[in-house]
């Protein structure tokens, strides 16, 4: 194992009525060596009553002991078994589980937009996001009613960061787990959307923002190959001919940049093709997807309890864990914090 | 194990220049529980050819004996080691393997035809069909170069069987393996036409075909679960409407008819979860998928050797391979005959 980097990582709460605070609190107690140099951004309130819950419903071997820190800096000096947090705000009183709250919302974004402040700043070397609520988010009123989530927060702070326009801020999303990275060149739009948005400009782009960030990851060139949109990559112009039209100009024009890119290849077949090659001398190291479905059923077709999202694109680094707040089994100490745990040491080398 | 059925099964051999002679020679030396009671329909010189040279190159153990029979019951009373073929047509000459030949076209075309009107007639239980290349297909002329492939094929002759038009014997794939099983909407169009082809009467009578030929390979009542089309299934239309309008409906009006039927789910989840679901007391038998790569993404992500294609929807039993003729490596001993027996112990199930 390599020594871990001394930079402290930001692990933002999440909504404080999900599963964010448990799994954080059993990623402490659980994987101290992961967690190393970690803070929480959050209220010292919610974790100590999640802490304390989890301990009397016999979820937690130990409670870890909390520590108030009021620089980043300090989360690098705390031993095995302290938990440092950073109190954002206010003390929030004690809310409800599992429900829509405005104050719950409210912390949660504060938090992401106190840790995104300080990776732009460099104060800390990437940030980890529990699961906030979309709801909550936008029940919190101005100014996290204009964000849909996450992502979004984090390019509106990245631009303004940056001093230019939001447009100018494009991220993919990219999931990951132990096997198989790959990264999206849309997401959350109807398939028919979906299609429209596979354009020569978003392909390359995508293509650009992979290869830059894996880049900077893997600490050399990486290998990259491309999904087709149609069946057999539309088996030459015979099912679809977006693959003539548009993906493999993009991939020509981006090896002309100097990038290491393969493809269009069938979509059935191309990430079972990498994955058998995680193993080999020369793997690939990530299949550019096409659209949601098609990069996510195959990274989470073994089990969605290592797969790590990672945004691309900003100048920061972020992982989040891939699933949501789960309000169904919040507080009952059911929830498995292997995702976020995946999600911190994925953050941790991509800084 | 059951003991196996007593009705013969016929194997036809595929393009002769491709893989399909050696991976039916090496299933009948590596597998004889597996191919009792199969005979090859094909031509008894093109498969003495290939087992000589497969034993001369050290690809085979050693060398089955070629028997012909006239009659597909004679393949029930043949020992182990002594492989039954029914001759069809006259004998072809020695043909360069891993090139487009005419004669090879018509000869895997005529193979097909013979073993599906045995099929149709009930003189075999199954055909279990070798690769056969499509452009040899289309140079072998009248009838063959009207049909793309053997599922055309098959639909002519069981509606010419049956006294009805092509379009009154519908069939949809079926992609399996041990883990999961999935069936098609639609296969080889674009995926703009694959959209378009998500309507009502298309899923319901998916879900029927795949009812019926579940049932009646399980001796059960099926558990069906229904992919989406759109990301996370349209999370409630805010991602395209489909699943409202089209894909729900098609299931309740299934569900009236007393089929059991789940969904639609978010297609990056269902999968996984049917997989999951496999070793359970009541699993999920089949997944339907709205289109080719969310469908074969899955079932082919963990390797392609033990996926089987079934063609269901016609009144005979048809079960192939998961792979082409491989023209590239035909003739040099590498072909691996692990999906062909996955189809032929699928065909039995089947049957």
């Amino acid at each position: 194992m390599n020594a871990p980097s001394l930079q402290p990582i930001a692990v933002t709460l999440g909504d404080p009525c999900g599963i964010g605070p448990e799994i954080i609190a059993k990623a402490f107690v659980q994987a101290p060596d992961s967690v190393r140099h970690c803070f929480v951004v959050g209220d010292a309130g919610v974790m100590q009553r999640c802490i304390d819950s989890l301990v009397a419903g016999g979820h937690l071997a130990r409670a870890p002991v909390l520590r108030l820190i009021a620089d980043p800096g300090e989360a690098r000096h705390c031993p095995e078994g302290v938990m440092a947090l950073y109190q954002v705000g206010d003390a929030v009183p004690e809310l409800a589980l599992g429900q829509v709250h405005a104050l719950a919302g409210r912390l949660a974004g504060d938090c992401v937009a106190w840790a995104a402040q300080a990776a732009l700043e460099g104060q800390v070397a990437a940030m980890v996001t529990a699961p906030l609520h979309k709801e909550a988010l936008s029940a919190a009123g101005a100014p996290y009613d204009a964000f849909p989530g996450h992502t979004e927060l984090l390019q509106h702070a990245a631009a303004r960061h940056a001093g230019c326009d939001v447009a100018d801020m494009p991220v993919r999303m990219m999931l990951a787990n132990e096997e198989l990275r790959t990264v999206l060149v849309s997401i959350h739009v109807s398939l028919r959307r979906a299609i429209e948005a596979v354009t020569y400009a978003n392909v390359l782009q995508t293509l650009q923002i992979a290869h830059r960030a894996l880049g900077r990851m893997l600490g050399r060139q990486p290998r990259i190959a491309v999904a087709g949109l149609n069946p057999h990559a539309g088996e030459g112009g015979l099912f679809g001919d977006e693959e003539q039209q548009v993906i493999a100009p993009a991939i020509e024009a981006a090896r002309r940049q100097g990038m290491r890119i393969e493809g269009p290849f069938p979509g059935d077949t191309v990430f079972m093709k990498a994955r058998q090659s995680a193993a080999s001398a020369d793997p690939v190291d990530a299949v550019v997807a096409m659209y949601h479905d098609q990069g996510l059923i195959p990274v989470k077709y073994l089990g969605v309890e290592n797969g790590v999202n990672v945004t691309l694109g900003l100048p920061l680094v972020r992982t989040s864990p891939d699933h949501g707040t789960a309000f169904d089994i919040a507080g009952r100490g059911l929830a498995d914090p292997s995702s976020l745990l995946a999600a911190i040491r994925m953050a941790r080398q991509l800084s």
